[in-house]
């Protein structure tokens, strides 16, 4: 026989660096705590940013029957092309494009989530060694694709006191010449914040000054809260290239189908064929979306009603009102109103409430005395806040209030100034 | 303003390596050919490993009712566990459980589509540097995954006439200490080989000597002949770790819904519990495969009746049956008789066709006169032969053949001491 090498003469076998190297912060922290409710009071679970979990936001009927009309017509068993069925493509350019931000069906890719849109973004972008640029706080799978990737993270801070504005002042400080992307969430996971144009066109304007990409996340584009004006990124840009991603799960309450897209704004030429041409090369390593889902995703673009849209937009935002409301007169809590998406953020006094470590330390008790669960910020890097889900149905936000101010009372230790407890 | 280090002033987005690396061989090949058919004879396409395209292999109505089904729940709107439903994983282990290598649901990850399985298996194993052994020919996508994450491919042979097994011998003498994965399809694309269980025990000594893990690609399992005793790898191994990948797309006719599955068999607990969760970490990047036909897999597996699965079989095999004995007497041409799957592969004596620069050569004038297109095995990574698919409607396979004929045979040239070329 052939002169073999002989690798080893015992089994070891060990995950990959990146495998290692794939790190959930949401994970991480909630694994790490002890979340065992008050027996006497049934749990109630602020934390999950899925919408369907309570059954009291189901999709609309028209988005089912255009599934059932896709698989009925048997067209849609065999393969798409990698970057999506062209009618499909064109039905989400159909429905995004705008005279500022015109949109043809060869500018849309079709991915498995927005998921996957953010993990072809980054990876089209940037080598290992590079860096972006990401919000915090913010959405945690922007860290856990990058770092996997090799590719560094640097955070640029948001503004609770400016309705979590960026600072912007903070975000140029921090391009180099190895700083490839600039991701942009609006309106926010976790901050259920919403920029103004203004605001929009400084972003665009740094990114322009230093020719830095952007990804735009806009999973939540159209969850705006009425009179809140809201302008997608790209509209607003006249040479700043972006992929914008986006998808079904948020709007159409469907986060399970695993559709979604990026769209790709590019009026000046920037990327060129190129970007283009690595995002095609990309898609066709995996494959994206379910072929039934893309099949219905005209009909759903075309015929879900109005009228779903205003109603989700609706609960949400008096889900939020009602949550803002009670949790302003909290003593130690300082809730911030949220103009859009299904998030709120809770700053806690922390000094306020020695009894607790953290914003960990704090929402674990909370689910052991009150039974209330709420995503610690510390998850979005932001220490000192929680993230309330207001997807829950309404008498479970209000009892939910209740709670937590019980809580808030017990535990509150008022400025030494307020009190005499020294004196005493 | 904070001092910033200007990155360029000047636009310069460019791919990054991996989407520069990310090479497809077959749209390599098929993008660089001439493919006009001939205007007076009707396009047969042999090419596409999708048997839905010509809508004769329709999936089971069971199929399709298990789907409808999950839609009408309203059950699988939400994002399911990164790794799949419970009831789900349950389901797929039971349907593979066999004594000899037992599942249950914590053996199962599923996945959008086989490809995704082979994905998350490549990145669980190898890191940058690393290489692994596949098949010659083989499917394309192994080489197009660990290409662009930077692991290298050492291709070992198979013997066509030895009815496509491996050369053992080869395949040993490529291990070395950097080996971490050897990839074994069976059955094959693009051979429609099926190994027997003897060269199946004599892959895994070899794999167990030298300690090497197997991702067994058994995609077409269960896609075997009557008459044909096939087994999968798992259920032959004593200590090898394996971790097989499959899915819907081809045995229930459905490439396009993307679902696919790995199964972890590791009796000997090699694995251990690191690779197991490298593999759940890193299923948690995108997310898998659609929740709704993870909603309809179980009815999908416990109801699909026996009778489709084997009408598909019949179907295949006597469309193999007509192409081989069709092809056997062309010729010029060497046809190897496939035991399942759903393709076969065509020996093209190249010094019998003086005319034509390899298989590419060969047809791409195959198109040109005889509009019929079949894949040339370069695409393979194995010059001198093509593919059919055999999942064209019967009188298509037949009349293809009767083309392939005719082309061969006005281009053949017999070799010179069967004829008196020379002397006249
Ligand atoms: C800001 C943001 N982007 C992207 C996603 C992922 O979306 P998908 O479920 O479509 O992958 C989420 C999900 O929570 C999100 O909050
Ligand atoms: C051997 C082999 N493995 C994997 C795949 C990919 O399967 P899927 O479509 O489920 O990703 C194919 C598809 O042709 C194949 O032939």
């Amino acid at each position: 026989p052939a002169k073999v090498k002989s690798r080893r003469q015992m089994w070891d076998v060990q995950p990959s660096e990146m495998a290692n190297n794939t790190l959930n912060p949401i994970r991480a922290i909630v694994d790490g705590m002890k979340l065992t409710p008050n027996p006497d009071k049934p749990m109630i679970a602020l934390s999950i940013g899925d919408p369907t979990v309570f059954g009291n936001l189901p999709t609309d009927d028209a988005v089912l029957q255009a599934m059932k009309d896709a698989i009925d017509s048997q067209k849609f068993n065999g393969y798409a092309p990698s970057v999506g069925y062209l009618q499909s493509r064109q039905a989400v350019a159909n429905f995004y494009s705008c005279p500022e931000a015109p949109l043809q069906a060869e500018d849309v890719i079709l991915t498995s989530g927005c998921s996957q849109a953010i993990e072809l973004v980054i990876n089209v972008f940037c080598n290992p060694g590079d860096n972006i640029l990401v919000p915090c706080p913010g959405f945690s799978l922007y860290k856990t694709l990058a770092v996997s990737m090799g590719i560094k993270v640097k955070l640029y801070n948001l503004l609770p006191e400016k309705s979590w504005e960026i600072d912007l002042q903070h975000m140029e400080s921090l391009i180099d010449e190895r700083t490839s992307c600039l991701i942009v969430t609006n309106p926010s996971n976790p901050c259920g914040s919403v920029f103004k144009k203004e605001h929009l066109q400084k972003i665009l304007k740094v990114a322009s000054k230093h020719c830095v990409p952007i990804l735009a996340d806009e999973i939540y584009s159209d969850m705006v809260f009425p009179g809140c004006n809201s302008s997608s990124l790209a509209s607003l840009s006249s040479d700043v290239p972006i992929l914008s991603c986006g998808g079904l799960a948020k709007r159409w309450l469907v986060p399970g189908w695993r559709m979604g897209w990026i769209l790709i704004h590019d009026r000046n030429n920037i990327f060129g064929s190129e970007i283009r041409q690595g995002l095609v090369k990309l898609s066709q390593r995996i494959l994206g979306a379910c072929t039934v889902v893309q099949g219905a995703l005209e009909s759903i673009l075309n015929n879900t009603p109005e009228r779903f849209y205003r109603d989700t937009i609706s609960f949400l935002q008096s889900n939020s009102e009602i949550c803002f409301n009670e949790l302003s007169t909290v003593p130690g809590l300082n809730p911030v109103m949220p103009s859009g998406a299904m998030y709120l953020m809770v700053g806690i006094e922390m000094e306020r409430f020695p009894d607790f470590k953290d914003d960990v330390d704090f929402t674990e008790r909370l689910v052991t005395e009150q039974s209330v669960f709420c995503l610690p910020a510390s998850a979005f890097e932001y220490p000192n806040f929680f993230r309330i889900v207001v997807t829950v149905p309404e008498e479970m936000m209000v009892e939910a209030c209740i709670r937590i101010r019980e809580f808030c009372q017990h535990y509150h230790r008022p400025p030494s100034s307020d009190c005499n407890d020294l004196d005493q």
